[in-house]
């Protein structure tokens, strides 16, 4: 009954694929292939966003699991639940009620293969092509490339140094239906910027006259250098707030772990993508994280962090201070993992990352941040995974390339 | 400038969210729920899709985990690459060389959190919405729900003895054009089948007079009782082929890994929606999986599966021979996890799932494998999961179930 061609016959248009309409619309991934470049043991890098190797307590979590697979080795290795292994989520919610005082059940989290994958799963279940979203202008690369694939439109607003601008959220969610905002409320992913408390609250108010969804991405708030804590959209905005987080930069990035926190109607829509997505994220490493999280003391540890990324950010901007040129602008972030600069006019990032490459210095260009183009004036620097002389010997060249360019613009 | 509402003055409307649309046209997880009636150790279950956990390497493997930790820690528990780790991948390319004589580069291959991600991820690389897309006659649930989510028209195949029914393709293809046919070419899940080399021969001739691709999800391939392969699609139908495979059966689930071949425009495609979707694999499973494969045979731990699970499968066959009804069919498969049952005319499948479930005897009605009805005469036994002791126990209350609803049909 079925025609028989031969194998060979027939070879024309194999190669002219008909991708998905969403590739189209995907920002290529410049980041993937800068950090490419960046991976020879040569150079110095700011470009990338890496925890501190030295500060991953490989022992510990090696204890942790010897133990696990010594003591519960044929469970640990089988499937396991699409939410996540209940005694981590217990435990993530025992520390949002102790850090920040702010009520979770264990059933509105879902652990997730790092914070990444909640916003391809935010994506999913709330953006249908041409909705609207809102975002941070600069807002992070990552969020932008997980929510491109679902085509929606964004709305950007500008951050300034205490927040979101307000008026501007005001006049965006006059004008468009919003299903969420996302921002970054704790040491911004590239900015370094933390809201003000009451910039939160105004954001929350303008938010409660309509049912946007304020998803906070909560990456970076364990790692205020003071360890001073700020309002969660959670307790401003009770039901129309989602968060993330992630054990990458507390614990270990390699293990994959994260989780979103959503009220009880978004998690059943969030768990019906996650398990389509892989079934449930990998439980040797929950079941290790929580082995971890029970012997050890990760106030300890998360101390331990924050002073080393304090002292790395002010050597950092004490460089800035005595080699940069004083017309480049920068962020004096109150935690995190970068800083953001600001270029004199005339002084392309892209040209600085181009010249600094030739030094054997990676830097970010800022226009990846920006959904409506933009960013050629900023450039992304991380301080947590170079040491002082590195970020000495990294500094030195930056503020030489960045001079250079000042006296001959254009060139 | 921004409108001072307070906090509490409005709540109207906060709980009808306005989900994405996708959400409404993805099945209901009822194995989810399914399976978390069956999590109760008085229930026998035949419904899961579970590994035997005696056979995982426990042993093998904490020592990887032990080895890879002691030295190289602070990598291992480092972000990494999106591709997956490259020693990982070669190792899977000249395994396919080995076992089934096809050439594959490491470049062709991307690490995912288990074989489930590969369908997500092929889904949002292919499918708009209201695209076509084949699938077999029933089909692997797990690939219904990850592509409902991008909203395509499934164009189901009815799997006969030896695949996809042929003329059935043919017609298929000349009404509309595939963005690709999926299948389970080896002990299909969920009716045990293996394609016939003729089969896929045929299959590759009628698909290369177009430009559908074949997703061949291999999961189940080392599995094969007696250790025989057959042809891939890869081989088949070159550039037109992907295929999906999975570290869950051979070596523990609980690792999340699995991998996708494609041709390098697909794989480019891949790479960049896995970085949108989690960044990359779990890097200490990956690093642990390495290691286990350098330093044990898995070949002799895979023989030792494969001959557990095929007297596992015969011991069912037997049961069903000696206690079912003669008008009961069944496969009997050459490898895998699962047999088909066909019931007699009258018997429902869910009316037998909720008698077994009084008798704490959980089995999986066919509906699920259905993307156009059907299936209510079906069920999908899974035998790798239980003892002899248990299939005994298990396929006497079965045929008491399906004794009685013949005697009482329509009760």
């Amino acid at each position: 009954m079925s025609p028989q061609i031969p194998v060979e016959a027939k070879n024309n248009g194999k190669n002219e694929r008909n991708f998905a309409k969403r590739m189209a619309t995907t920002p290529k991934s410049c980041i993937r292939e800068i950090l490419k470049v960046t991976e020879s043991p040569s150079i110095i890098s700011f470009a990338g966003g890496l925890p501190n190797p030295s500060l991953i307590d490989v022992d510990g979590i090696s204890r942790a699991a010897a133990s696990v697979l010594k003591e519960d080795g044929r469970s640990v290795l089988q499937y396991s639940t699409t939410e996540g292994y209940l005694p981590l989520r217990q435990f993530i919610a025992d520390r949002y009620k102790k850090r920040l005082g702010i009520s979770v059940s264990p059933d509105e989290i879902l652990v997730t293969n790092g914070s990444q994958q909640c916003l391809d799963l935010l994506g999913k279940v709330f953006i249908n092509a041409g909705d609207h979203i809102g975002i941070e202008r600069p807002g992070y690369l990552g969020a932008i490339q997980a929510f491109s694939q679902y085509e929606p439109e964004f709305h950007p607003v500008t951050l300034r140094k205490d927040g979101p601008d307000p008026a501007m959220m005001a006049e965006v969610l006059e004008t468009y239906p919003l299903k969420f905002f996302y921002g970054v409320p704790n040491s911004q992913n590239p900015s370094g910027i933390t809201y003000t408390n009451d910039r939160r609250r105004e954001l929350a108010s303008i938010l409660n006259a309509g049912n946007t969804v304020f998803v906070e991405d909560d990456a970076y708030g364990e790692l205020n250098f003071s360890g001073k804590t700020s309002a969660s959209m959670w307790e401003l905005l009770p039901d129309q707030a989602i968060i993330t987080g992630s054990f990458s930069k507390i614990l270990a990035p390699g293990m994959r772990l994260g989780w979103v926190v959503a009220p009880p109607d978004i998690m059943e829509q969030l768990i019906i993508v996650k398990q389509a997505a892989d079934l449930h994220s990998n439980y040797l490493s929950q079941r290790i994280a929580y082995e971890y999280l029970r012997q050890q003391n990760i106030d300890d540890h998360i101390k331990k962090i924050r002073e080393a990324y304090h002292a790395q950010c002010q050597y950092m901007i004490g460089m800035i201070r005595e080699k940069f040129p004083d017309s480049v602008d920068y962020t004096e972030p109150e935690g995190g993992m970068f800083i953001w600069l600001t270029l004199p006019a005339g002084v392309l990032s892209t040209d600085v990352f181009d010249e600094a490459l030739k030094l054997d210095l990676a830097v970010l260009p800022g226009t990846p941040f920006y959904t409506d183009g933009g960013g050629n004036t900023n450039i992304r620097l991380n301080f947590s995974n170079s040491s002082e002389q590195k970020i000495r010997t990294g500094m030195e060249r930056l503020a030489g390339v960045i001079s250079s360019m000042m006296d001959n613009p254009g060139s």
